[in-house]
């Protein structure tokens, strides 16, 4: 599994992902530029970021007006577009704008078109999935798809503050029923109405899923399971030019890698939460897919290796023991 | 030096820290409880956590009503008090409260008292000292203590929003003396007028210092220097009680442990960041010094090694190759 032929012949017969969520047109203003109608959606950003580790199941709905060039991105990644079903209809949009310090995006106007009728439905081939990963929908959209998937080896599940406030005991279903949640810190916050995020860690686990993780943006990850936490930084980059699909980006690379490796253990999630915060850094780095869609697999290693490079130090195995008082000042 | 017999004979011999900043006297109230006319001060929390790696010596002021029992909790630390001049009238007060999120701390009263005109002239022994940490204090008083000290191997030196806004060029040409300059996230972006980061940590550089630390608070610490950066979590702590002190806990914890292992490289600094981050996850669990004035070196020892277990991950080394694609849906 060392060399690159080895490699190679592992990823082929990687487990598939299963990604279900949306597919978007996205209108996106930064300070850096814009796009119109571009490729976007949390399903095609997590399953593009996935497709760079394992063989890719998208599930999602676009009108009959979504472009071939749009199509043509996903097909360029290998994604296995089966479970894409055609409406007819628009596809689902999303307008949005990044104000110069990029944490906040402001939405213009939010169109579900098809979207809005989405209904889950797997083709029977997908229904064996062992890797799933349900993007941010509505949770009952969630629960049916777990009920369509036999066995999944590892399912993980986002969401928004959207649902946690209007559908909050569906969601809480949802926890009780995957094994990752991601989310980000102002929802765990909210979820959990808590300022902590190591009480909000803790919270979530108590919900049910094995593990939690925290995205925080810029600063990074924080991942939890019972008995241990991670802490990711985020790649330190000068520019960032568009944050659409960042979170969906680190799933999708987070989700792709555990299925590339087949290893859901706690020691290799941590593996898992460094290449989704690699892919993360990525997408940001230009507006919709057009970094991932020139992204190549040594790109990503190196992003990888720099990752460790910025969090590592050494044991610190020498530090002093309780020290004597050394003399006083007499003058005070 | 990896036994404790060994630590502590390195400990009574290790080069002494000049601590130079305010000794106050604070009252503050947190949604967790309050403190009135308690221990505190920039000076008072780095040299306490700087005590816990190296001997120190402490310059500032103190009013003539300072308590004996702050006194006493300071030599308690065996921290040499001869630069610490006793004026005539009230010590320096500050207090203040934060909400419920304990990120910001909101300012009732400063009364400068003797801090006024405090002009920090050390004891003609303490100019040898080869770590220095001039705490944040006027840009004007942190060149005066310079022009004191003949050589050091490491100055370290912090600061606020007032003097980026008040005393830019002063604390410019603090920026082009010292080795380190430490800082938090908004001071960061202030000073260099930029949104990023990663920007400010580049441009921190070129105004001198061969090292930028800029504290983030909850998020932690990013170190950057010449051809390098690190990234450090911060501790999940559940409850803070009091987050007072803890920018200047890292900082003390920080030159602290550069001291103890005389020591400035690169790959040290890594370590003495994490020390800091153990210093300052201290402070906060209790107000004022109260939780640093019970601190045991195990416990410390105990602390950076949870901060590696939450940091650590395995090199990531067997990424995919490029894939083909695996075949595409007709039906789309």
């Amino acid at each position: 599994m060392n060399t690159a032929a080895a490699s190679q012949a592992e990823t082929a017969t990687a487990p598939p992902v299963l990604v279900v969520g949306s597919i978007a047109l996205d209108t996106v203003q930064t300070p850096f530029g814009a796009v119109s109608e571009a490729l976007g959606g949390a399903a095609v950003y997590s399953g593009v970021a996935a497709s760079f580790f394992a063989p890719v199941r998208l599930v999602g709905v676009v009108g009959d007006d979504f472009p071939r060039e749009c199509l043509a991105a996903l097909q360029e990644r290998a994604i296995d577009l089966a479970g894409v079903e055609v409406a007819r209809g628009r596809t689902f949009r999303w307008s949005g704008y990044y104000e110069y310090d990029m944490n906040q995006a402001h939405t213009v106007s939010t169109q579900l078109n098809v979207f809005e009728n989405f209904r889950p439905r797997l083709p029977e081939a997908y229904r064996d999935s062992r890797y799933v990963f349900l993007a941010n929908i509505d949770p009952d959209l969630q629960l049916a798809v777990l009920d369509q998937v036999s066995a999944p080896t590892l399912s993980a599940a986002d969401t928004m503050n959207f649902w946690i406030e209007r559908k909050r005991d569906r969601l809480l279903e949802v926890l009780r029923r995957v094994d990752v949640i991601l989310l980000n810190e102002g929802e765990a916050r909210q979820l959990c109405g808590t300022p902590s995020l190591a009480t909000a860690g803790r919270m979530l686990l108590e919900m049910g899923p094995k593990i939690a993780v925290i995205k925080k943006g810029e600063h990074g990850v924080m991942m939890c399971a019972h008995g241990c936490r991670f802490a990711a930084p985020s790649y330190p980059l000068e520019e960032v030019k568009d944050p659409t699909g960042a979170g969906d980006s680190f799933a999708g690379g987070f989700v792709g890698y555990l299925a590339y490796t087949d290893d859901p253990t706690e020691e290799n999630m941590r593996k898992a939460v460094v290449c989704g915060s690699a892919l993360a850094s990525f997408a940001v780095q230009d507006f919709s897919l057009r970094r991932l869609e020139r992204l190549t697999p040594e790109a990503i290693m190196e992003r990888c290796s720099e990752f460790r490079r910025i969090s590592h130090f050494e044991e610190i195995c020498d530090l002093p023991q309780a020290r004597t008082p050394i003399g006083r000042a007499d003058h005070v």
